[in-house]
């Protein structure tokens, strides 16, 4: 059994998810950075086939994902082989990568018509008969709908400035669910909130599918969220909080027009009550675009409390982490629990997978919770659905 | 209902123990640092009494706890006029403080017979009658029995070789419980075997006592253990793990004598293959004194992994953390806790409610676990004994 | 012999200032902080009075320096009782405080004209008879005229969008040193061009007056030019630069403004060509405003190079840096050696002093150097001019 | 014109030294790390020719160079062939590598007889016709004599327990330039006191040679120089510094050994009384071995100081530095520098060029100072003595 993938946004998250995984399948690497490689899932890693992938960026449309992957990583790793059976298709774009260095155009461009453009992508779909959707592209500026007739009605009036690409690509993976009787899954790993759209959520629902979202939790914020919950159970009173992230890669590039840091901000902060019980002030966003640092950000964090007889400690975190592997590695994980997901009939939006992998979890309204938690809930939920099928132990249990 | 409470070794972390308490029961300070301080326990903060205090430092013994605290922290916080009511009396020294720039002797040093000593300090709790003892006396070098009539002989023998302070003060405590048929409490907050010592927790448990121990965990070990687990649980393949811990306090002082700094490298490095379940080269331990820095130690953590398409990550961490009032506020919480765990038959020792506060959980061979996992375990556990009475509210479920 | 001193904006700065004046003259603390502490001046730091202080913020106008110290510091140090002389005096404002959360007016709103507010100041001095005038009103945006005539006519037609209240302070300074024939200096320590604006540095030339400026070097940005040199020497060949600089104080707020931001920004970036001798991507700025941090900013910077051979390394460094007083001690040393200065016949400005105690040194067109070697350069340069009056060992000479 | 060098010890900085040089010579990588490549000097880059080696560590002695070079370096970078003409004989044991995991034997273990492997080494030279000879073995115990009688008394009586590798080189290397009339240099890069002992710089002097030495200066010990330096010059009164150093080289891996470690410990520490003018309490040495960090090692320091009206300001520095190309980067200089200086009458040693590139400057009893000081001191040095030859330019002169 195969869960066929198609990917949204060929850019570096993208293209270390290709190359990873068709090293793992060559048994090149071992498989670090993917949480759950060392359980027995139903669907093992070499299950995973990647059937298509889609970007507006003109110097990648047609180019297969070997080529892509050689002009990013070719100096770094071995590309193999095998990504030259997958060509980079023309996608969706409604400005996503507008303000940037990027020569892009959408089919909507070439059509001139939204819906049409929708229309050829289900009719791709259903050749490529994927299983799993997996949103990589530049985070955007969107807004949630929380109402379908409102999306709709924003659809067929062509209105861009109230429609992200991301909202589009779920509405036409929604459209190849509905019409072609699929369950499928949709993983949205960037901000645009889906799996915080109410409307999305319920439309999903309705065809047997599921959006596993939104914002994959990689890097400093999980992070930030463990270490709150374990300063938190030591009854430590945080004071204040400073983030700061810097990378050299097109998302931080993305994030310094200021809209699109806005939603960045947003899934980065929510932690900080979610997890204390209480709101503390805090800065926490990506702060700016240092090109030689490239995809390998430095972060630095401080954080402040009052401990025992009100003294003051303070710790400071800095960290130099891959960006891209990061959250390539988790969608190794998300594509394979996706699909045993609805074939186990759960649909709509999954808070037990979505609390532990995104940094906003779905649906909407949902606490953002330590991770560590997250992980032994999640990793009870998949064992009692047999998705992982082997006795497990949990810590202290 | 009252937790009566008698120190061993009135120290840096008793001073804060002692201050704290007496500030919170005057509402002058938070319960910051207390990490059961949110909850409604049966045994509120203000339950917490201390009636007696042990020490072998001539320039302690015969002081008030107020003498003292102004002594430590007059400069810092105002001294409650209310601990001017306890004394430190003089207690077991069996070269505790060698090697120190301290002038100690210990009872068994005026009788000249150890077992004498012993007596008189049984003789003493009668009078105190104590529910809970706290040891916290500086870090000695020490080895686990594990067999009583070993220890017994040693004892019988007068062989100090063998015997440390801690052994000596818990068979004190262990013969108060017998022969006044009282279940009592001890709390061994230093690394010296004692709820890791099958013999003494099997002979407490037949006096229907408890030892929770050992080494209560503050400052970089908890939080590399939390750490630890977050990386494990995201795949992350860790390949080295630099600690570095330095202060200025009389326990970083006691740590360049090479014996006792081996008894914190022991408890501390535990964590690693515990949490991680492999083991990892690392270099864990207290490493200097460095007078300025007081009773605020300087930590500095280097961390490397191996993430997904085995790139590489890193991750550093610096605190400045208040080296006594954290293990304080534990110590508040150990209390209470521990008269409620005797009351409700729980002996011996006490793997769940060590898990979250030890370095080396007791009993011997248990595992250190992420302390995220343990809080909550421990707070379930808790709940179900009704020693947390309310409805609490875990992540998740 | 005495340095008679006016301070414009009595914040945070200008009350260590006097505070930590009054307390080195009563031997209550140590002269920590002032370069020059350890030589013998031909003033000394006891010659230094502080006769008057102008702002515009409405919560301090009328008040003794006494009362806003106690407002500032009164919890953290006691305030010295002499300070209740000195009371502050409404100055300029030009809208210098817009867009903070501070009712603000400046005589020039009182009286509706501008030039008769400068007469009225100027008055004011000539009572006062300053020798010495600071600067450390918060930052604001201002562009440099280099031509007299053109800040004239701005001045004349009262076009406030032209100008900004220190310039207009400058002015109110040269006058004063033009009808009264006093030869005086003027200590400009925000980064609003004065030692840099050549019309500026010549009107005060022909008055036989000095400035020295501009933005004094404290914090961050000297300790970064310090870093780079070593780097450079090593041959080190650095690739990129971070540096974020986050805290609660007043100056921050105001950073957040963004073209209050890219003063600063300016004049922190000016060190890495300076000192490198080539560019380098770099992101070296105020990032934020986190209130609880107060005047103790937390800094965080990246560093990475290229070494022998081609390898990379890294250095971070993390700051807490109380903010103000180290300002503030630099001006102890501004003020007196700036009267020394003039007396010898230095006027206009004066390189060789700014280069060490300034970011962006005047006049115009100046390197930013590295502050050690500008330190040596300007011991030997007042040790010339009998400002030091002493024999002076330079290292290695 | 050449500069023809011999290398004792063919370790990992004695390979990077030769592999470096080679590809900079092939113009495969740009002179980064090289102190004075932008300066015009009379011997470029491209004279220095390594013609011997030695070493006594069995598993390298007869193999070429190259072999070497692939073992540390290959999977990194590409090796040039050139390095095959070079092969690495037996040298001076000494128990230099005694306690480490390494098969060791000197020519001295060979013949049995010190007098004997010295004249062999002598013999050696006359062929090889050496300028400069540079000590890179792995860092020892050593004493200083300061006393030559002293000395060749040791030596002939075979006194193993007084003597050290790096001494008895040094005597063959004299012993050459006494025999044969050569004027060498001898460059001494580990910590053993020779350009700090008397006697050997009086006896170098003696035979118009020189010793440059001791302990090259590279990593966190000039840094902190250069750091406290710019903190004193501030007037911040030090209070505190902590300096970890952690890394997996053999270096590293020697220190453990203590009588190893002191010797780091003396020359790191010499810096903070020299630099401040006052001590310090310090912590300031190499703290562990930790394999997986490879040659890039991790350094923490922690430096906390008062401020102006007596606040507290911190600093906290994180490296992550390649050991070895460090080192091997000053050599390229030491070496072209040390043949000019000897042919312009410089013997004995030199303070002007060991202040910037040493660890321990001699001549003995020299202040360790700021680099950044002892950079431009050295530049002016060399400028006057033609040893660059161009014109250059101070800052702020």
């Amino acid at each position: 059994m195969k869960v066929r993938v198609v990917i949204f946004g060929q850019g570096l998250v993208a293209t270390h998810f290709v190359v990873g995984l068709e090293r793992l399948k060559n048994g090149e690497v071992e498989p670090y950075g993917v949480p759950l490689a060392g359980y027995k899932l139903v669907y093992p890693i070499e299950s995973i086939d990647v059937v298509g992938s889609y970007d507006v960026d003109e110097s990648k449309i047609g180019l297969s994902l070997y080529d892509i992957a050689v002009k990013y990583l070719g100096d770094l790793i071995s590309i193999p082989n095998t990504l030259k059976e997958v060509e980079v298709r023309r996608g969706i774009h409604i400005n996503s990568l507008k303000g940037l260095p990027i020569k892009a155009k959408g089919i909507e461009e070439v059509t001139g018509n939204l819906l049409d453009a929708i229309n050829m992508l289900v009719d791709d779909f259903s050749t490529l008969r994927p299983d799993v959707f997996i949103n990589v592209i530049s985070t955007e500026h969107a807004e949630s709908f929380n109402n379908w007739d409102v999306f709709i009605s924003a659809l067929r009036s062509h209105d861009i400035s109230k429609l992200s690409a991301s909202q589009v690509y779920a509405y036409a993976v929604f459209e190849y669910a509905r019409i072609y009787g699929r369950s499928v899954v949709l993983i949205n790993a960037i901000p645009t909130p889906l799996a915080n759209d109410d409307a999305f959520v319920e439309m999903f629902r309705r065809v047997r599918s599921l959006i596993l979202g939104d914002d994959g939790a990689t890097g400093a914020t999980p992070l930030t969220a463990d270490i709150l919950e374990h300063l938190k159970e030591r009854g430590r009173r945080v004071k204040s909080i400073a983030q700061f992230n810097i990378g050299g890669n097109t998302d931080f590039l993305t994030l310094t027009i200021p809209e699109r840091n806005i939603m960045k901000e947003k899934t980065k902060s929510s932690i900080v009550e979610d997890v204390l019980g209480y709101d503390v002030p805090h800065y926490i966003k990506p702060t700016g675009y240092l090109e030689p640092l490239g995809d390998k950000k430095f972060v630095s964090m401080h954080i402040a409390w009052k401990t025992f007889n009100e003294f003051e400690d303070e710790l400071i975190i800095n960290l130099r982490i891959n960006d891209s592997p990061a959250l390539a590695g988790l969608l190794i994980d998300l594509a394979r629990v996706g699909k045993a997901l609805v074939e186990r009939g759960v649909y709509g939006t999954c808070y037990r997978v979505n609390s532990f992998f995104m940094k906003a979890p779905g649906p909407r309204g949902s606490r953002s919770i330590s991770r560590i938690i997250a992980y032994y809930n999640m990793i009870k939920y998949l064992r009692d659905l047999r998705i992982i099928n082997q006795e497990i132990s949990i810590p202290g249990e």
